[in-house]
């Protein structure tokens, strides 16, 4: 009997990425992959295809089909942006004479309050673009610099208006417990009152956030206050994530990894004991090695403990006017293995199988296997080391979201 | 009288790069500028606008015009690619398990001759396309990759056949003294006798370099072989440059500003007599920090002394296989600002003004000013610190080769 199905790919090689397949990428070579109804429901070698009736046949002349690329962690919602700043640091100007003229994460908050929604979503679009450009199919985004309950669900909302008119999947964070406010300096706790009190229970209220994370840092909240959050958020049925030890060790990642976090975010700082409570939790080492780069961090994250460990290793942007203004997945696949010393292997499964558990997604995608989604990108490249060795010139020649071709241009 | 021209544009503000004009970028706020025949012929504050009547207006919407970027150090025609060395090293074996395993300079050899013309175009053309992309309307390319003269040959006429093909210019240089061949080895000398008596004269005869080229390192030539190289060159008119004290201090700069070289580039490993050397010269200093990120090299260039001295400063991709496979003039602007301390407006006139002067090319090139090239590119930012700050998001809204719109599609 004939198979039907609504798209049928073939002369592809395909890194799976499947856990259960041999090698690095679960490569599958001279592949041919069925898609209908949205979903993958055959991938196999060819010779092995059944006899199947496809709507459409595209031929893969080759190519390496990967899943579609995920950003797990990023801030791309926001007022403004920061390249004064970053000129008069490098001209010589302290973190100090920078805040005193008014920089940092405050002058971005500024600059996200005082915009309205249509400005935060037209200063958005291009750095959404620029991560879709690269294949990615589902990305994630904070809010954080509102910190007041207006200005964050603006924020939230911006970014569900963003997936409604892109071929994109975006999942929300509320970022609340981000940085204390300046209406309530000198009264954190109060802060965190207002976040658990007030500004969770009305994201949640209006279905604008899909998680909650928090920062947790000497610089921000501290890990009684992060705490709260957590409890605010379960009462909430929402997931959590943690920014965490990405400056110093405060016992967030170990907090974190109690509390069932999907993820453990930046973590530089980490113990040996961090990571076997991350490996026994399930919860992602969510790696940032942009930000790493751009504050000149000399600390690398435990990658060889982590993988020893087990725990996952998710990579991203953190994409942010601050720390990693850089809209490019695949500048963190090479940062990743050149910085903090992953395999090119390692650095596709950030990006796709351990970006999706760290959002809590896997079930979904971030692998390509029957019954999940067909996110796929399809790329003109001889192996799959190519996606973290080479920057600018390789490109995804087709994006499939949901087995549909969204080829950006 | 009613002045014509065959462009004008208008509302835009001009980063000149023009060193005549105060500040860093040399900034012209709500400016506008007219091009004939290829040419600025006028560019100043809008008000000061002579009355002119042009074939064409374009209300540049308040954008940013900058020179045409211009990468001054590239290799970027060559065969195969080293992805799966890449992997080996980052899966933990070392550079001689590489090397013993084909891996290395050498392999690009070996697939740059076995590769046909078409090939080499075909692997070449995704990388040039990545840099246009970007708003670059020169670039410069080396040979190196032949060591013998057919294969010097061929890459040097690709790098032309691109130029045909593309809205973009293209400058080439013989880089055959680049490594040592296999079939030399232990005969160094033999081999620069065969580069400067056979190889050089051909490629000059042929008009297919417009300058040479030399690497002076231990492990390629030393500074009394590449001296040779130099005396050569001269022979045949054509400028020198030299790749200098990248991995340690050779002599080969003080070398390079003696023989007056268009630049010495790498250069981490200089002295403060080699700086003075540039600066009595005028040899650019052209810094690579793809490279010294990609080689996690610790020691930057003496940025502070060159900028003391007054020598330029340009910076370059270096793309190439090996340590640095990354076609984006925009993340090395970035590198040079975070590896390497340059400030944004550094970064650019290390794009532009710096550039041209590296590649000779200063007369006609770099600088947005009457009289030169009208390579230009508009660019839809508050503040060109953003072209150094952020990447990905930030692309060139038009690009202008001689005056013709040449906006990557
Ligand atoms: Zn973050
Ligand atoms: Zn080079």
């Amino acid at each position: 009997m004939t198979e039907r199905c609504d798209l049928l790919i073939t002369n592809i090689h395909a890194a799976t990425m499947d856990p259960s397949i041999a090698g690095g990428y679960g490569a599958v070579e001279d592949a041919a992959v069925a898609v209908t109804g949205g979903r993958i429901v055959w991938l196999g070698p060819r010779r092995e295809l059944p006899d199947t009736a496809a709507d459409r046949t595209l031929d893969g002349e080759g190519q390496w089909l990967t899943p579609g690329l995920i950003d797990c962690h990023t801030h791309l919602v926001y007022g403004g942006h920061r390249a004064g700043e970053f000129a008069r640091r490098l001209g010589g100007e302290s973190y100090e004479d920078v805040a005193r003229a008014g920089g940092g994460i405050l002058s971005t908050v500024r600059a996200t309050r005082a915009a309205s929604a249509e400005q935060l979503y037209r200063g958005a679009e291009p750095r959404l673009r620029a991560l879709m450009s690269e294949g990615a199919t589902t990305i994630e985004v904070k809010s954080g610099y509102g910190l007041e309950l207006d200005t964050e669900l603006k924020q939230l909302s911006t970014a569900r208006r963003l997936a409604q008119h892109h071929p994109v999947d975006i999942v929300t964070t509320c970022l609340a417990a981000h940085a204390l406010p300046p209406e309530y300096d000198g009264r954190a706790d109060e802060y965190i009152d207002l976040v658990c009190e007030q500004i969770l229970p009305a994201v949640a209220r209006e279905q604008l956030a899909d998680a909650v994370d928090m920062f947790c840092e000497k610089i921000a909240f501290s890990v009684e206050q992060c705490q709260r959050v957590i409890d605010a958020a379960k009462k909430l049925d929402l997931p959590v994530k943690v920014h965490a030890e990405q400056l110093a060790r405060t016992g967030a990642t170990a907090m974190a990894a109690k509390s069932s976090a999907l993820s453990a975010d930046h973590i530089e700082y980490i113990t040996d004991e961090d990571v076997a409570l991350m490996a026994d939790s399930g919860t992602v080492a969510v790696l940032l090695p942009g930000a790493f780069y751009t504050l000149k961090e000399t600390r690398v994250p435990p990658v060889e403990k982590l993988r020893a460990a087990g725990v996952s290793m998710a990579l991203s942007t953190d994409l942010n006017p601050g720390s990693c203004p850089i809209a490019s997945l695949r500048l963190m696949m090479n940062m990743g293995c050149n910085l903090f010393g992953l395999t090119p292997a390692e650095a596709l499964a950030g990006v796709t199988r351990s970006a999706a558990r760290a959002l809590g997604l896997c079930c979904s995608r971030g692998v390509l296997r029957p019954g999940l989604r067909a996110d796929m990108a399809l790329w003109p490249m001889d192996t799959p080391d190519q996606l973290a060795y080479e920057l600018g010139a390789l490109q995804p020649a087709q994006v499939f979201l949901g087995g549909r071709d969204v080829t950006a241009g």
